[in-house]
Order: structure tokens, then sequence, then C-alpha cells
């Protein structure tokens, strides 16, 4: 379980940079005006089911703000909650945790959102067919890629391409008259070790991608039907893994699941999930 | 309208951090098997009803990748779109254009969709009531505030507060023991030309607060039948405006609106509102 | 008191960048030519009565240069002292110390320069009208903003805006021929919950602004004379809190504190306050 | 007079800071409500004598801010300027015009009013001492040290050390109980090619700094007499320059040249120079 | 032959930062001696044989110093040069040219050097067997990686993983005693669609990692004998492409090429390359 | 010894970028797939004849990375080892110990070959002129200048100037047409302070260098022979240091160092000094 949480290289500047937005020029200025040595207890309760994700970040936003605020997760990223689960604890100075409660609630709430919009996608087909995997697409958030693929993985999802740099995606409409085959080509040629997968928008390409020896292919517009009739294309051939993409719903998705496809990439993951409702409950200390 | 984009000086570091985390480090792989000179036109079309947000944002995407592409804006931020709608039209290599795509799209998307879910709540509230406003929050994506709330503008909507910097917003527990009238007095005296809203639970808040001279009221945790008295009794005391807030959806935002408030702030603008669906279509140049 | 300090997320940055400006790229040359083990103690102690301001920037730098290093800050912020007082205490490395010693005093004068000339100012308004406040310009240092101001909150004024982004203020020229009226109702309308001012070079602007329901007015070359009679103009029409501004000296802001003004803004208090001379004693250890 | 200007690599970032401190994250809001496209003319204007330095700095504010503003520069840093001279012009969008003219105008009011003190002392000391040259210190703004280093040279001065890594200073007390003589030896050897320069306090000191053959020997807490005296002495030894420095004021900066000193740096030039006031007047374009 | 050169987002930051080292606070000083606006031309010429790369490094470096200093290379990055071929010219200020002439220098030759020792280990096993691959390691300089592997594109060689986040190398004693067929089913599962590489030591490993399905295998401190037995074991099995890896001099290389193995990867091209001496030859403009 | 680690301020931005270029976006993949809580103790070993660098450099990717590691150097920089020896030991989470691995290495590797070749040319010519030192030059590589001066301290040589900013160095054709002695006498009135070094490639430059004073001659371009003359020419005519430079081997800066010269200066110990091989040996904790 150990893969769901982002690298702290990318943490720390988003933290950073949500603080300065919040802080800068002159700081919290409502917290001014009361005592600065109350103490407080505060609990992160969710208010609806849902997924835990950003544990870690809205952990640095603490740490950034007052370093003697102690931060502690009961429920770590990945876990499942109802309303009124406690998912951690925090305790130091009210001021303090007040200046950091909106951007650690931003950070917990956007991520666990991503989570938990995961989880339902990877119920769905994992219902139908347990070997079918929901993965996450380039699609993201500005500056929250890393963050939002941990969320997707905490969620029980599982990463497509980090970025243009890692693998080789081939549509094709994009390479400007190269055939899919020469594309593989090149691709085995000029960056071998790479993962290389072919779009497809019909079986004569689906047949051309497998011959050129794509390592996935990817079916493009083909309703569940269709991409029946392609699984069962491209078993025949061999164990290239079929992923479907465009537009997918929680119902298409099962449908597709149902038609026998490893990968379903949904973008809405990363692009329209909806916050997860987790509020922090102030007590005394 | 000039008022519903956001500084160059938020557009480019968003642009660069963003463009960053798809292309380094070895840039398009894909990209690069085709051929290098070919070149395209394309067109941002909008596939969903709604509004525009982001045109900078996207137009900064290609300059950054190569400032030989042309983009010309046919809608600007705030404009509404219906499906099939050419947003923009983009001009030049067609490597550089696959290259920037889904960074363009990724901030088009986002903030159209933040300018959408604004401009179906700002139409919902005026219906009813012409006067009332819908209003953003602190609840913005870590790293787009600026983005965002440029984006809730060409929605309709108005801004907040843009931090804790800038104005006070009094909660009852949040002073450690300090009353409504002495936090407002104590605003007062050490933040003048600072906006003091107050954020309350009771009529006796809302007395309390008035009586202090609070700018503006924020009822919390009334329903619409509570709020049409509240706005009964600030009315009687004179013209301070009155906000809702907390868990706003359209129908109890349509409801407070017909309740008679000022503003409706709507965390959902900027935690929860899903992607427009805007596509880049590749045409030959 | 507790407003005194900026934001660390402010002086974090500050301290980094003056840090590599005083030692990049090889260190301190003259440091590593003596032993390396020897430990000192050392006082802050100011040779001139002034205001203290920057401790917190002051210790950052320590920190920043060896965490070792132990300060304690006898006095914080705001404290008046007079020549000879010790303001805090240093403890840990010789190398280090002398290392920090540049850079943190060059923060701790600067500040308390600020601070220093702010009360006096602040002084000079309350002998002969104690609700008279003392206020800054946006005419700060580039790149201290954050930490001026609050310096300028140390020396007993209160901040103007902070910047361009969170308040409206009309100056007649700048708005291309908008009336005063109707900027004042397209603020409103467009930035509500914003505090609008209106500086005003006339009685007939006064008017004006007053009638627009301006938040503030501003006088702007009027001398006291002149502002004595604006302010009986106000004061007949409500409680719009009025403002002087322009080539303030102590004396003018004694005078037009006399004359009824609420707030004098001093553009020197930011960028032409003279250094506050704190020097670092060294003792032995 | 090509050594006046800072090299742009320093400006860039402290104009892209200072910008970001005055719009983020909403922009200029008060622009926002006048029209967009009205154009104008403006003309930086002095109302003070004193000497221009910073206009590299201050045209690169209006290219940030919109890259279709013209900015010409009549007088270049280093030229003196009496009250009404126009030092340059802008051409462009009123708005873009109101957004970048407060940063602008901080920069080249301090940066000219550090050049300006320069002068006042530079002028000071050359006459009574044409040999006599003011130099700066390390007690720089922070983050504005490569601007202000340049201000000075436009003001006639010349630059100390920019930093602790270029050049030797041995101070007694600062080397754990090395004498002189080990100090300028062991400098010698282990940064061979730097500046070694010996702060001395007694005449007994002076003469182990010469013996110890220093570049450069600097009196700290002499007056004019002792510090004729020490000169004497030096010049009988050979060629080594004689600085001094320390609470420097005009009129001791005089009389120290007068001593036949051949630098008298000053800490003011860059801790204590007010701004000089330069104004944009707007015109009609 | 596109995919030679990194992302320009790469190159920009690490261009301003290496100006920044060589120019901060006062810029070229030694530059400023001469005259102001004497022109020049000037032509990159390689003084020894060897491969081109770094080109729009070195061109990132005059933009950056002078926007109008012009540079045009006749030999692109992948092109072999003999001494005395000119590889680029440059026209402009003798004072920009100067000034950015070493940065340039610095990255033209560095990267150059890195694409020659590829070039030689890619031509030492290309000549016995045209089959085989040179490829890097993450072993590169920090803060170049992307600068780097583009220069070993140049060279002729392919890029390894670029970091640990997008593919997955197993080797045996670092998963705390998870076997090998249980680590690569652990990456299919977890990280679906990167490519799984497993170290190998011997030949029992050799088997379990082919059975496992290792996308491919790297053979570790075999000789040339043993590659060989093991690449024919490997071919026994199927088409896994096999790798060595391990302290490769181009002897090696070519022995290992000899014994059939798919790909050398060496370290030794990025941190190992010595400069390819490029220099640039003034003439008069 | 305490001059040969590079301030702190260097070191951290370095390891921030080369952490991030390792692990952004998603971490260490193939450490996720082992147990977390497995503990290890490693220890750095040389494998080659060496000297060490960049412990601190090191040091701080494992406190970047988990700053629950311990890591403790038994050898610091600048400390001779044969193959074998244990540089530093290190105990924590075997995961975050792999993780930070190579960038350790990379870093430690690459300082310690740039120490390992000064020291092999500062032995080469102390055997023959215990007077001669080994001088680096500004061809260090792009972002790294910082850590590789200090590695050359390490290895026995003197840094010569960092930067265009800090001293002067006259070259002939640079200066359009000024002769030496008027660029000699610019640099004392316009850097007065500075170090002034004039390269000669004749005698005649060379007369006239030392009569106009230069604190230091650079030979270019001459043999030993040529320079053993040369320095009998400086020696008649003062102290002024002689230094030789232009494409050294360690044959060459012997010969130099037995004609007299004072400092040899050499590209190579930057630009082309290959790693030195230091593994990480991992144990069981």
């Amino acid at each position: 379980m150990s893969d769901v949480h982002p690298p702290m290289q990318a943490v720390r500047p988003v933290v950073a940079a949500a603080l300065a937005e919040d802080l800068l020029p002159i700081g919290d200025i409502t917290g001014s005006l009361g005592p600065e040595t109350v103490m407080c207890a505060a609990r992160f309760v969710s208010r609806q089911p849902g997924v835990v994700a950003g544990a870690r970040s809205a952990g640095e936003v603490f740490s950034q703000v007052d370093p003697d605020v102690e931060v502690r997760w009961l429920l770590d990223d990945g876990i499942a909650v109802r309303p009124g689960d406690v998912v951690g604890t925090v305790r130091g100075r009210l001021r303090s945790v007040l200046t950091a409660e909106r951007t650690a609630l931003n950070l917990l709430g956007h991520l666990s959102g991503v989570a938990t919009l995961t989880r339902r996608y990877a119920e769905a087909v994992a219902e139908v067919n347990p070997g079918c995997r929901i993965r996450d697409t380039r699609k993201t958030t500005p500056g929250l890629r890393a963050l939002e693929k941990a969320a997707v993985r905490a969620g029980g999802g599982v990463n497509h391409r980090a970025n243009l740099s890692e693998a080789v995606l081939v549509k094709d409409n994009h390479l400007g008259g190269l055939s899919v085959t020469a594309a593989v080509e090149a691709a085995r040629r000029q960056w071998p070790g790479r993962h290389v997968e072919v779009e497809c928008d019909s079986f004569d390409q689906l047949k051309e991608a497998l011959a050129a020896g794509a390592d996935m292919v990817m079916l493009d517009n083909m309703d569940a039907a269709q991409a029946a009739e392609a699984v069962s294309l491209v078993r025949g051939h061999g164990t290239t893994p079929v992923e479907v993409s465009g537009r997918i719903t929680l119902e298409s998705a099962a449908a597709y699941a149902r038609a026998g496809v490893d990968f379903v990439s949904v973008g809405a993951l990363t692009h329209s999930a909806p916050v997860l409702d987790i509020g922090l409950d102030l007590g005394t200390s």
C-alpha cells in the first residue's frame, strides 16, 4: 500500500505555493485578533462516504505553518471512510491550526475526491470483471499531477503514463501521414524500453497495431459491443492488453469491463472529481 | 468585461509548471516520430454548452512551447458556447500544436468548467432575484487561485476575499473566547480599511454583528426560511449586505436568493466543477 | 501585538535570497581563515533610540546559516529601545555567527528603521489627535513589501491596501473619462466586499465621492486648512473616514491630524526610512 | 559609463517578484473599472535634483506588464537631473501604464536615491581630494544588492567587495585569536588572487597589516586627525591604499578626504538613502 | 533526427542558472572596460574530432544575454565534426558575445563531449553487431539530466529510463527478501504499462526473470563469454532483449556486442565524458 | 581544512533539483514493490584510489529524501582514499536509502572525481616546485560551479575568480582596440580593490602588463621554455605572480612548474574529470 503517496519532492513546493497564495503578504489578519497562546485539539472528520487521499500533503501544510503543531493520521491514504469517521487529529496553537486549516482541507478534500471517484470506477469494473483496472490520464490539474496520480492509486486505480516523455501513444492523425506500422517501428528504434500503445478507431487499425507489435492497444470511439469484438480479435492474436478510452461513465466503464477489456482510462478521475467533504472539527485542548 | 482575465504574472508560472510536468525530461517522444516540418491548423471546439474561461492561459501554453504558433480567440472568457462552437483557432507546426494540446486543454477545460458552473448558479439566483450575486470562496485548487477566481468572474460571479491577508471574516468559535463585538472593534482598530464580515449562526449573533457595525454578515447553517427572517432583521437595521454560505446547491441557492440575500457563496464553483469538454480539432494547413 | 510579524512564508524566501547574495559561490572566505570550533556569545545592541522590527527575519538568517546557533529575543518587534539596549542574544559557532551577522543586521536595521520612522509619525499625530492613524503606502522596497508592512505595524502604523488586487482606489485622471460616481458604482458591482476609496483634489470631487458612497476619501494636494474644511464637510455628511496623502512630513502630519483627519498615509515610512543602527557585539562563550 | 547598469540576470527576477507582490492574485482591480482601449503618453519627471539610476529596471517593469508599451529613456543612469527634467517617456495602453507605474517608480526612485546620495558624497570628497573615492558596503537591501551596487556606480562611487565570497577583509576580533599576520598569510595561501584588506583600530595594527603585506588597510574608529597620521604612516611604507569606514557623514567624509585617504566607504549609500522623487506625468496620446 | 534536442522547458532554467553563476551581481567587469558599440562576428570552431550537441542550449545563452545577437548553426546536434569545422556563427555586440562566450562554450563543450563519447561507443558496437545499441544510465550530472540524455541521442545512443518514476528495474538485493518472480508480478499489478527490467547476476536469476516475463534482462557482472551464453539462453526462450551493464569500456562494449546482446548501458557517457574542445574564434564585423 | 566545503546555500537547491529529476512525478516505483519497514545499514566504499569531495552534498540528499536516515562520514572532503576504504556509513529505511542512493553517488562521484584530478595535478607540480599551485577556471559544469570549486579546494587546488563579476582578466583581443596599459588603468579606476590579471601572448605584452602594474600575469600559448624565460623576466621586475593557462596536461603542468610559474590553471579539473568510482554497499541493519 506504500505506493499510494506522492514523493515529498512534489508535495513540498505545492504546499509552499498554496500557503503563499493564502497568507501573503500580511498573514491571517482575522487570526491576529484572537489570543496568541490558546491551544486547541481538532479532528479531521469526513462528512461523506469516500476514500482518503492527501494525508501527507495536508500534514505538510501544518508543518510549514507551525512545526510545533502535531498531526496524527488515523486513516492513511487509500482507506475508505464513512460519514463521521475521524481521519486524523491535530493539536497545537489555535491560531496556527486555523491559519493552516483551509489550505490543508483544500488538498485533502480534492485529493480524497479523486481517490473516491477512482474507487467508484474501480469497484464498478471489478464487480463484473476482477481483472479490469481503472487508469488515469494526462487530463490532470496543472501543477498537481504528482499528487493526483497518487490519489488515483489510493483509490485503487493505476497510473497511465505520467507525461509525454515516458511512453509512446500513437494516434492515427497525429503523425503527419506516418502509418501505424511505421510509427511503432520508429518507436522501437528510437525509444527502446518504452511502452508503445496504439490508439485504434477501427478493426483495421487494430489489426495493424497488433501486427506491428504494439505493447497495448487503446480502443477509441467503440461501444461496448464493438469493444467485445475487439477484445476477441486481440485475444486471438496473443496477450496484448486492451484499453478503452474516451468519455467513460460509470455505466459504460462497467459495460467495457464486461466486454473483457483490461483497462478503462477515465479522464474524469482527475478533471471532474468533486471534492470529498472533510471538515476540521475544533475541540478544546 | 475586462476583469475576467487573471494577471499574466499568475498565468506564466502556472503554464511553465504545467509544461514541465508534461514534457520533462525528454519531450514529446511520440511527436518525435513524425515529420518535423508539417504545418497544421486546428480549432478549439466546445463539445458541451457552457462558458469559456482560460483563453489567455491556453494561449500562453502555445507561446511557451513554440512562439511561432499563432492562436486566435474567437470567443473570449465569459462568452457562452453551444456544442460545436469554435472558441479559437491555432496555426503552426503540427508537432508543436500536438505537444501543447493537452496542457492547453487542461487549463481551458478546467477554467471553463469553473465559469460554466458559476454561470449556472448565477442564472439560478438572478432568475428569482436579480440583485443576488454568486461569490466564490477560498476553497480553490492549490496553485490555481488566481486563475480560478478569474474564471468565476468570467462565469458571472464575483470574488470573495482572495486570501486570509486581505479581509476579516469573524467566526464565533475561532477567536478563543473573544466576542463578536470585541472582534469587530479590534478589526477596525488593527486593520482599518479592511472589509469586516461576521459569520452568524443565530439571530442573537446576527444582532450583535449588526450592532458591532460589521460590513457584511454571513448566515451559516440557516435554511431559506431562517434566511428570509434574517434578511428582514438586517433590512430593519440598515443596508448591511447579507451573504449565505455552506454546502449550497443550485436549488438552495435559488431559495436563498428568493429569501432576499445579497450574496450566495459557493465552494463548489472551484472545488467541484466538472471540466467543460472542449477539444482541439485538427485540420490541414 | 501579535500582528506585528510578517508570515514566515514571506520571510523564508527573502532570507534565502539575501544569504545567496552574500555567500555564493564560495562562502565566507575570511571566516575560513579562523578556527572552526571556537564558540561565541553575542548580543544585538541598539546604538540609537528607536523601535525594533525584524526579529523573526534576523533569526531566520541564523537558522539558515547554522541551525545550531541559538538566538533569543529579549525585545520583540514593536518595542522601543534606547541606545545600549540589548535586543537579543546569539550563541553558537563563532564562524557561523560572523557569516550570518551582516545579513541579519541588514534586515533588522532596515525593518527597525521603518518601525522607528513610523513610530515618530504615529506619535506626532497622536499627540494632537489620538484618533488619527499613520498608514503606509505601496511605495515599498521591491521584494520586501510583506516585511516592511509588518514593520509599519510594529511602529504603530496601520497598513493601507497591500496591493492593487485587494482594494479600489479611484483617482480622477486614471479612468479614461469615467466619472467618480460611475467608478464607485462600477466598483460596487464588480468588486463587492472590497473597500472603495476615492482620491479627491477638490471639494466638488469630495462631495461627489461622498454622494457616491465611497468607503473612505483621500485628500490630495490640500493643505491643513483645506483639510480641516474638508473634514468638516465630510463629518456633515456622515462617518466616512478621511485620509490625507502626498509628500507628508512630520510637521504636516501633525497639522493634518490637528485638522481632524483619520489617516495620514506616508510613503516615506518605507521608501525613505534610514536604517536603525543596531550592532552585534561579540563576547566570549 | 557602461558599467552603471546591473546585469539583466539580476533585474528580471527582481521585477517579476515586485510585480507579483503588487498584482496577485486578481490584478489591478481599480484599473479594471476604466476603458480597455484608451492609449496614453506619459513622462517620467524628476521633482527633485539628483542622479538617475534604475532605468533598465523600470523599463523591465513595463515589458513584463505589457510588451506593447514603449519606454524611451532621455537620461540614462548616472545623469544628474534638476526638478522638472524629463527622464523618459512612456507610450501605450493607459491601463497597462497605470498598472506598472508604482512598481516602476519604486525601483526608479529607490535606485536614483542611492545614486543621488552617492553623488553627494562623491562630490564632497572630490572637492577636497580628487583622488579620494566613495565606496559602498555590504549593508545593502536584501534582494537588491546587484541593483544598488549599480546605482552606487551611477552615482560616481565604486563598489567594495560584492559579498563574503570574493575578497578577504580581516578584522581583529573575528578570527578567534589568529593574528593579523597569520591571517594575511593564510589568506594568501588559501585564496591567492583575492584582494586582502585589513581593518585596523590602532597604529600598531596598521603597522602589522602593512608588514604582512595587506592589499589595502581600513581605518576603523579613527578621527580625521588620526587618519591623517595613519595615511602618513602608510605612505612612508609604500603604495598601499587606505580606506576609512564607520558611520561616515558628509562632513566627516570630506575631513577624511582632506586627511588623504584613498577610499571612504559609506553604509548609508544603500541603507539610508531617501527616495529620489520622480513622478510619472500622464498626458494624452 | 528531431529527437536529438532537449525540450526548451529544460534548457531555459539551466541557462538562466548558468548565467546567474557567471554574471551576478555586477556583470562582466572586464567587458565594461572596452567600448560599448563595437560589433563583432565570431565562429564556433571545433578543435577536435567529435560530435556536436548542445546547439540550442548555447544559442539560448546568447538570447538571454542579448536578444540582438544572432546565432546560426551550420551543424546541428548529432553531426560529426573534424578539427577546424565551423559549427556555427555569431554576430552582434562584441561585449555581449564575450559575456556569453564561456557559458555557451561550457554547455556546448560538455554536451558535445557526451555526444562524442556516445558515438565512439555506438560505433564500437555497431561495427561488430549492427543491432546492438548503446544506452545511457541515471549516472548523469545533477541538474543536467534532460540535456545530457539529449546529447546521448545526438551521439547515436538511446535513453534508458529517465528516472526512478517511469520504469521498473528489479535488483536482487534491493527488495528486502522479495523474489524476482514476486517482484515482477507486483510490478505488473501495481504499475501496468511500465517497462519491467530485471538485473541478473546468475543464470538461475536469468531463468527466473524470463519465466516471470520480464520485458528486458540486464546482465550484471558477467564477462563476454558468460554474456554469450546468457544470450543463447534468452534466445531459446523468446525475444526478450538483453542488456549488459557495469563498468563498460570501449573494448568490453565491443566484446559484449559480439556476444549478441541488444543493449550496452554505459555510465561513462554522462559521468566521465571529457569536454569536446570547441572554441569561439572572434573576427571583425 | 574548513574551506573545502561549499556553502549549504549552494548545496540545497542543487540537491533539490537533482532529486526532482530522479523522483518526479511518482517516486521510486521499483522501491514501492518491496517492504516498507525493512531497515538497512550501508557503507560508501571507494572502488578506486582518489580524493573524497561532496560529502555534504551527498548527505543532504539523504536528508531531503528521509530525515530519519543517519549518515556519518568517516573521511571528510579532501582525504585521500584507497580502493576498499569506507568513506561513510548510512543507516535507515532500506527503501529511503535506495531511493537516495543514485543521486547521492552522482554528486559524490563527480565531485570526488574533480578533487582526485586536482590532487593529481597538484602533486605533479608540487613534486618539482612546492610553491606552484593548481587553479581552476570558469570552465565548470552549468549549475555546479560552487560545488566544483569546493571540490578543487578539497583536491588541493585553489580557486581562480568565481565569475566575471569579481575580478578583471584582460585579454588582448577582447577590448576592441584598448591597449593593455589603458585597460589596466581603467580597471584600477573603475574597479579598485579588484584583482587585475593580464593574459600575455608575447614578451612585449608581458612587459607592458608589468609596466601597467598588473596584479598577476597569465602566460598564454607559451611552452615551458618560453615560460621559464617569462618567469625570469617577471622576477627581474618584481614579485608579480605568474600563471600559465591553456590546454594543460599533467606533463606540461610539471614542466611549467619546473619553469618556475606560480600558478597553473587547468580547465580539465572541472570539464573533463572522470567520476571517482564510489559505491554504496548494502548490509543488514
